[in-house]
């Protein structure tokens, strides 16, 4: 007989049941040949006893089996392996060919250079820099639940259970549609948006439409990381303009077009990602003009158009937009908090038709009831009031950040205040590389992160985007005084 | 002085601030040259009085245009339009030019043939035929909506409203592995699981890690239509294999094989897309053995994974995989409810990896607050109870339709009773197309959908799937009778 025992294990932590393990090792069995088409099967008795195991796990295995079409009862002979089984081609069988290596494949595919891969963890009791990020503790969680809940205990909440609309749910669209032009002065009706899971994904969804390989795309030096990075999937050319403190340097985008076909300019106008500072009026003007002159899209990521803490915002592009040049992206991911994947891509309607028909192949469709909480957060108000009260924080958290750095590290810093957003673009003076600095901070428990995407090209831009808005004063202490101390160490190993 | 009066509008039922439907005209009016650069603007009470408005809004559009750089104030001397505006094109100006076409774009984009563009809304009244779909009306929400609640309410809440893993919730995964393991005999580790946004996103993501332009990728004859669109989306070449009782015929696929490089098979094996049938055992090895073979991934949709009516469900390819050749794909989508996009892509984890990275350009993240209600939902028995529920009720609608089918309509109507999933695969016997069924039954306010989906490459398969499990008896009965009155109207139609 087959060497039923020593070939067969169990693994008793498991969560599988028994019998699905026994079911799966006798199906790698015969698919190993080791117990080839016709074998008699021992008697449910037979094999319990022989396993140690319950003689119901052995019915129920075979049972599986036979439904599963892996062996056959013959009246009054037994069980068999099944007879109609195909000829298994012929393995060199070893004990390693039934252990499953979980991590390579049996296949290949293709893999990309430019994706950020698995980031590292930090251990707990570190301070984590952040590029700007807003803090979840202030996230209005609880009037978000309440909404959420009303909403699922409506009497008509099954209309939204099954599957809805590729654009986003309607009543958003709507009360988007109408938020958008009281904000931010673009006249728009619903049939122009587009309802994303933030604004990463209306980059995404943009740069499917608008790029094959080749295509330029016109992009800051620096520029945010993850639209480079989104661009390059496109295989995209991108080509890099200089950005000064009034933003993209648009004379040369226009000496660009002079020579070459252009498909798109990424502009984060309100305020530059990774540099803070704002495009200017007549920069403005430029670039639509150019637009509409050489037909190429604009992708406006507004990013930060919530967070102003000198003067009420500047309107977008978008707004001043006659000749549908612009695809205007935005979310509430970053005003509220980032789990809340609800955004919107805003386009002529032809664009936003096409990236719904995309849309659906990515992921068939939005969240309704999320989707309807946040057109209810918005329309009640709740939203412009959330955002009246973060502002009010993340203004004294800016300005007691900016304070410290210059009272208390101007030796090594300089920086501009920013007037929105939730970042500080900080640049190292002395002959310090954020190399150096972020393996010294480490000592002292503090994570700058990945320093490098903020000149991806090795430019020598020695800077990073500093968020302040996370942090609570006593954080913001902390911070800074962390950063004293690996300074310091640094300044000590440097005279030693 | 320039015609103020005639060139600016205001539509008072807009939901824009009269000041920002000033702005911008005013902007366009620069823009458009028509006010150029050191254009004295008149002074806020002159325009207030000119356009019928109150003085403040004149008086906050100016504010506005200050702050943008689009005007300046002069002291003693008054309100100019900025003396350093850019020269700006000269352009034949005309009305038409300010009023902006919301259609078309002012750039050129990619545009894809195979993508399905917005379908037709159906008026209320009709039924609608669907592909198999749950009934949204079992759907748990209160119990799905208070699991929201409390964990939203939880003191640690704030840890899940940040970013997040772009693998997907660390509880859900780790449910999920345990859960997969139990109930399909998958030996996994979470290393091994992405959430996904449900199963069309998981297709979606190991397509574009899969294939590329030219690659060999073979689908049934008929497939599941969305897949089909995915693939074409990567320009990948989609070669047909014959659909049998035992589902795909794989002595084809080793045809294949021998020919040319195959870089993946599509597979629904539980039950096939759209006829419904289970592949068989040994088609089952023999897919596997030749996946070994070929080198080529299988993708694995599991979707019906959990509607089997006579016997337990057969256990999927990927819990025999001892190769790393298996892509498996699922979701709770179809068994809970179309609306909560929460599903899961296993493979081997290096594949993993990199589908996650790319799913960070795509959308960032999954909804870290719905992965966790689901893995409560899982982990407490509440979805296994759910299933069992809905099960016994389709079974009873399954029996029903089969039954009046056979009963009323057994002249035109030809199906096998399926033993799973949420549909009957339903041929037309008379020299009947469906694209005629289809136009009688409109009059009968049945909307039979787009039948050319189960045919794309018009062979002739005279077949829909005829979802059931959304409808109860009532509506059964409704619809046969309306396909009664089809048919009776045909019929009445050839004979006059």
């Amino acid at each position: 007989m087959f060497p039923y025992k020593t070939s067969i294990t169990f693994d008793r932590k498991s969560n599988q049941p028994l019998y699905l393990q026994l079911s799966n090792q006798l199906i790698a069995l015969i698919n190993a040949n080791r117990l080839p088409s016709k074998t008699k099967l021992p008697g449910s008795r037979t094999l319990a006893a022989l396993l140690e195991v319950h003689r119901k796990t052995i019915v129920a295995c075979y049972d599986e089996l036979l439904l599963q079409g892996w062996i056959e009862t013959i009246p009054q002979r037994g069980t068999f392996v099944h007879s109609d089984l195909p000829e298994l081609q012929q393995q060199d069988f070893s004990e390693d060919s039934i252990i499953k290596d979980k991590n390579t494949t049996g296949f290949q595919f293709y893999k990309r250079d430019h994706l950020q891969k698995n980031t590292a963890i930090v251990s707990t009791g570190f301070i984590t820099l952040n590029d700007g990020v807003s803090d979840a503790r202030l996230t209005p969680i609880n009037d978000i639940a309440r909404i959420y809940r009303r909403i699922t205990s409506k009497k008509n909440a099954s209309e939204h259970l099954s599957y809805g609309s590729v654009y986003g749910n309607e009543t958003l669209r709507v009360i988007l549609a109408s938020y958008l032009s009281q904000t931010r002065g673009l006249d728009i009706s619903k049939e122009q948006i587009l309802i994303t899971r933030g604004s990463q994904n209306g980059i995404y969804l943009a740069s499917q439409l608008l790029f094959k390989k080749g295509d330029c795309v016109l992009v800051g030096d620096t520029n945010y990381a993850s639209a480079d990075t989104t661009f390059k999937n496109q295989e995209a050319k991108l080509i890099r303009v200089d950005v000064d403190v009034f933003g993209l340097n648009t004379n040369q985008i226009e000496e660009i077009c002079q020579k070459q076909n252009i498909k798109g300019v990424y502009v984060t106008s309100h305020h530059h990602h990774p540099t803070t500072v704002t495009l200017s009026a007549e920069r403005r003007i430029h670039l639509l003009n150019l637009a509409q002159k050489y037909n190429f899209a604009i992708i406006e990521d507004d990013y930060d158009y919530d967070f102003n803490y000198n003067h009420s915002p500047i309107l977008p592009l978008a707004s001043h937009d006659v000749n549908g040049n612009v695809i205007y992206i935005g979310s509430v991911c970053k005003t509220v908090a980032p789990v809340f994947r609800v955004g919107y891509l805003v386009a002529p309607k032809a664009f936003v038709d096409e990236a719904a028909a995309y849309r659906k192949i990515v992921d068939r469709q939005g969240d309704a009831l999320l989707e309807l909480t946040f057109a209810s957060f918005i329309k009640s108000g709740d939203l412009d009031r959330h955002i009246k009260k973060v502002l009010k924080i993340y203004k004294v958290r800016r300005d007691l950040m900016c304070s410290l750095l210059t009272e208390k590290l101007a030796a090594y810093f300089e920086f501009e205040i920013p007037k929105g957003g939730m970042a500080i673009w900080l640049s190292l003076t002395k002959k310090l590389t954020w190399k150096r600095v972020a393996e010294a901070a480490l000592l002292q428990q503090l994570e700058i992160g990945d320093w490098t995407r903020y000149d991806p090209e090795n430019l020598g831009h020695n800077a990073i985007r500093l968020g302040f808005a996370s942090y609570n004063e006593a954080e913001i202490y902390q911070l800074i005084e962390k950063f004293e101390l690996t300074f310091k160490a640094i300044e000590e190993e440097k005279s030693s």
